[in-house]
């Protein structure tokens, strides 16, 4: 059996995320119909993270075992014939048998879209988030930077879905960037916690509307409590955009 | 009575086009019955031109003669929150009473692209031609350049649909870029034939796979034959890009 990993792109927009759910079209049971039909075999997928209904991946990693013997490099092509247009496969590598999508992952980077002008785009809808009164960037780039390094993100994160035991992880960099009507919040780190993303980006928005303070962001995670955190972000803008493994270029 | 200029835009994908039809929704047919419940009033619009199935707008105009009297200003916020997020108002002007949005335009710009990668992407689904080979931009442009001045524009035409007496237009640009993996072709005259846009993409296709030469076009144009040109383009990587009124500034 080989171990592949395949890097796929999807529109989240009409998927209930990625991970198999009774009653709902996720990702991966369309993606699972798609290269069982193409492999000719039962598979089992496993994906790097579960992500939200609406939300949406540039790069997406699944790792499968099989028998099927198409050259990795003639694999993604041929198998976009089996996917619709909001699913495509970008590329295939073979890897060692102990890789996990999931468990090997090192870190991955996270894009958070907002179109901020006051009239709607019609062509973001469900891939940004609408946010008409202008947002100051550079003081949210700065706030942003509170969240670099090692901490307890247990104010950041939704506990009623996925309990954790280690809270703790490590956000290598956090910017904010705009490109004409987009701003672009960009965060990577060696993992999430559920909801984690969103809430920093919903904390990040209170900081626009001069609610919180960018000096008051550390105090909020030192707090470890949800409650002094901005709102969960709308799932429309967010992008998983890249994900790391070590010694695997993707 | 005032005359409204509403400039609006709308993701096509999920629209049998501008037009009213039975049994499919329009983006008039949605635009129609918003405003109407927003003004209160039955009102009779007038679009700047059809749009087909999938075919999408940047910018469009739609004519209306109203006895609201909310501001111009104050319209195209208030008028989204009764469209759905795919259709939005970006502008309102108010007109002279013998302004007509498809009668007084005095020219269109259009756009079409192309997503030109082996590789799939989910987020051009609907919203470009997805074409696999190599596109040499420059030949194209080359190529298109071919289109402009005052010409019979017959071969460009599908008759089936709308038989049109005067089939000469003037195209004053035609222009092919690259931005990575998208190519833009822009294409600016006083007025278009039916599916003129999509016949000449298809066609300067055909020159990208070396099927047509650059100096056929002027052949082609001549002989006044849809049979001489290259195959209609699929609608999805179509945008009308400008709408262009003496006078009036959108």
């Amino acid at each position: 059996m080989r171990n592949l990993l395949i890097v796929i792109s999807y529109d989240g927009k009409n998927y209930h995320g990625w991970q198999v759910q009774k009653n709902a079209v996720t990702v991966q049971s369309v993606f699972q119909e798609a290269i069982q039909e193409f492999c000719g075999e039962r598979l089992e997928l496993k994906g790097c993270s579960r992500t939200d209904t609406g939300v949406h991946a540039n790069t997406y990693c699944v790792g499968v075992k099989t028998s099927n013997n198409i050259p990795c490099d003639k694999l993604p092509i041929a198998l976009n014939k089996y996917l619709p247009g909001d699913i495509s496969a970008l590329k295939c590598l073979e890897v060692s048998q102990d890789f996990h999508a999931r468990y090997s992952c090192k870190g991955k980077e996270y894009v958070y879209k907002i179109w901020n002008n006051e009239v709607r785009n019609p062509f973001m809808d469900g891939y940004a988030l609408h946010y008409w009164r202008n947002i100051e960037e550079s003081k949210l780039d700065y706030a942003a930077k509170s969240f670099k390094g090692k901490h307890d993100f247990t104010s950041f994160c939704t506990l009623d879905k996925i309990k954790k035991v280690n809270m703790i992880r490590e956000i290598k960099d956090f910017t904010v960037r705009r490109n004409g009507s987009i701003i672009e919040m960009k965060v990577t780190a060696d993992g999430f916690l559920y909801n984690m993303v969103r809430i920093m980006v919903g904390t990040l928005l209170r900081v626009a509307q001069g609610k919180i303070q960018p000096e008051n962001i550390s105090e909020i995670i030192r707090k470890k409590d949800r409650i002094y955190a901005g709102p969960t972000a709308p799932a429309c803008g967010l992008y998983l955009n890249k994900v790391f493994y070590e010694g695997i270029l993707i």
